[in-house]
């Protein structure tokens, strides 16, 4: 295998299928980066796809069967409701050889609406960057936003001579973009998510909107006092509706189930508090901290006080 | 009156009580903007005295009996749980005229214990500045920290003459240091900031346990992939311990109150989830997505994403 070689492009050409957040950025940082030669982009929107041809984010294409036609790789950037139909569309262009992956947070469900759409003429290899911002659309993109980020990659069972050196391929694809590659099966992805991902922004989404219902008591001062730690929350919950809704629909179960236990806690803690069980309280928090300094210790995380933007005086009201 | 003039101190003597991450900041603010001419600083833990010393804090006592004897304002910068034994060290030694306030994140209970301590020679004023850091410490603590962020004053009721005026002086202090001024009553402060920081501080802690319990499932990937919501979490989950026990044990009845709203939000998502309802998922995502935008027009946080982090290139892990 010579692919992984610096400055060689690793695919030829790349066709994007999905010109928001992800997709804009994943553009950018395959041509950035030299991973590829060439990039085509697809949007349903043509609001989207004209603002993909002022970003020059490729070769801006009317519909997805032509954007992917003579791809070497084609990454579905889309809402996981809608990889299905994306895969449906995409697979019978493909060229022979080619292969089709995704970006999807939930990889059960995906990975077989994308199995049962491709024939084995193409290589479905599906993954997941564990990048993002609260941002939505194609300006929102950059091209480092996986750097120093992590890729998941579930590859199917059972596939083919060939598929494996596909896998190595699309792993070094993802590694010159600047992230480190995880291979796992997808129904432990789907569960890791869980509680990573998706219980976090379930919980943010809630507690908003259960601050929203109590503005009309309280005139405003849930926005105006939010620095208390209200606003942390504010910016998860200000990702990209569409998005999280089909990640809920279709990770379903991992997501009760985190939830369950969620809940279970919460309920723990409330008794605690009713009871003034300082003890309890006190143990949990000093629990609770020691997971701050491993996230920070793994470079998941700055170490700065609030995320750095208290100490930046130019990012405040002054 | 004239002691907001600009450059006039507005007391002589500040002493602080308790030197962590805000008695610290207020010490340091006090100093670098002129709004007193003479800082005492006291706290019961002598390596903290010690560091207080070395980071040259101000005139520090090893005594709060000592710190606050000269003072014109003693305010009280200890945990929650901490503020009427330390109000009733302080109030019989302070010095007729003086004012006694406090920066606690809860003020019905704590505004009782201080008013119980003190005789009507001095002038109680309950004070609460909504800034902070997940960080603890004198180290921890700089001179901008309530810079463009709100400060509540809970002034008591049917107190003697001239105790309007000093709401005023104190107000006009804590201006001086950057803050805007709002007065409540300690009630209504309470409820808010049981939505605002005392839940998001809660739902946090309990997140993060939930991902710990869960961490022996998933060996550490929880950490690993944090980047997708999670760590948001553990930055709030990183706060101080003591401080957040008092502050639960001494809000409780509102805190129950907004938790239990929470619960029922969460028991409608679930529900939401369960039968796939994704309109209600979508209108109720959509509708937190608002919040943020009124947050940001507040100025009570940054417009860019992550927090600013990860386009920070120096902080990623590259």
């Amino acid at each position: 295998m010579t692919e992984n070689k610096e400055n060689q492009p690793i695919y030829s050409r790349l066709a994007v299928i999905g010109a928001g957040l992800i997709g804009s950025s994943l553009a950018r940082a395959a041509r950035e980066t030299g991973a590829v030669s060439y990039v085509s982009i697809c949007d349903l929107d043509p609001d989207v796809r004209a603002e993909a041809a002022r970003l020059d984010l490729g070769d801006v294409r009317e519909t997805v069967e032509a954007a992917c036609r003579d791809a070497d790789l084609v990454v579905l950037a889309v809402p996981v409701g809608a990889i299905g139909a994306a895969a449906r569309a995409c697979a019978p262009v493909m060229k022979s050889g080619a292969v089709l992956s995704d970006v999807g947070s939930v990889k059960g469900e995906m990975a077989q609406e994308m199995m049962q759409a491709a024939d084995t003429r193409i290589h479905v290899i599906p993954g997941h960057p564990i990048a993002g911002t609260e941002k939505s659309g194609p300006a929102a993109g950059f091209a480092t936003l996986f750097k120093g980020r992590w890729c998941i990659l579930t590859p199917l069972e059972e596939q083919g001579e060939g598929y494996d050196a596909e896998v190595a391929r699309l792993k070094s694809f993802w590694e010159r973009l600047g992230s480190t590659v995880e291979l796992m099966d997808t129904k432990r992805h789907d569960l890791v998510l869980s509680i990573t991902s998706h219980l976090p922004h379930l919980i943010a989404y809630n507690i908003v909107a259960t601050a929203e219902d109590m503005e009309q008591v309280t005139q405003g001062e849930v926005v105006k006092f939010s620095a208390g730690g209200f606003r942390d929350f504010t910016r998860i919950a200000a990702s990209d509706p569409t998005m999280w809704r089909d990640i809920f629909m279709h990770n379903k179960e991992a997501v009760l189930e985190t939830l369950g236990r969620f809940s279970e806690d919460l309920a723990v803690l409330q008794r605690a508090i009713r009871w003034s069980d300082g003890d309890a309280l006190h143990d949990l928090f000093t629990r609770a901290r020691s997971i701050r300094r491993s996230v920070i210790e793994a470079g998941q995380d700055v170490d700065v006080p609030d995320f750095g933007r208290v100490t930046k005086p130019g990012d405040d009201q002054d």
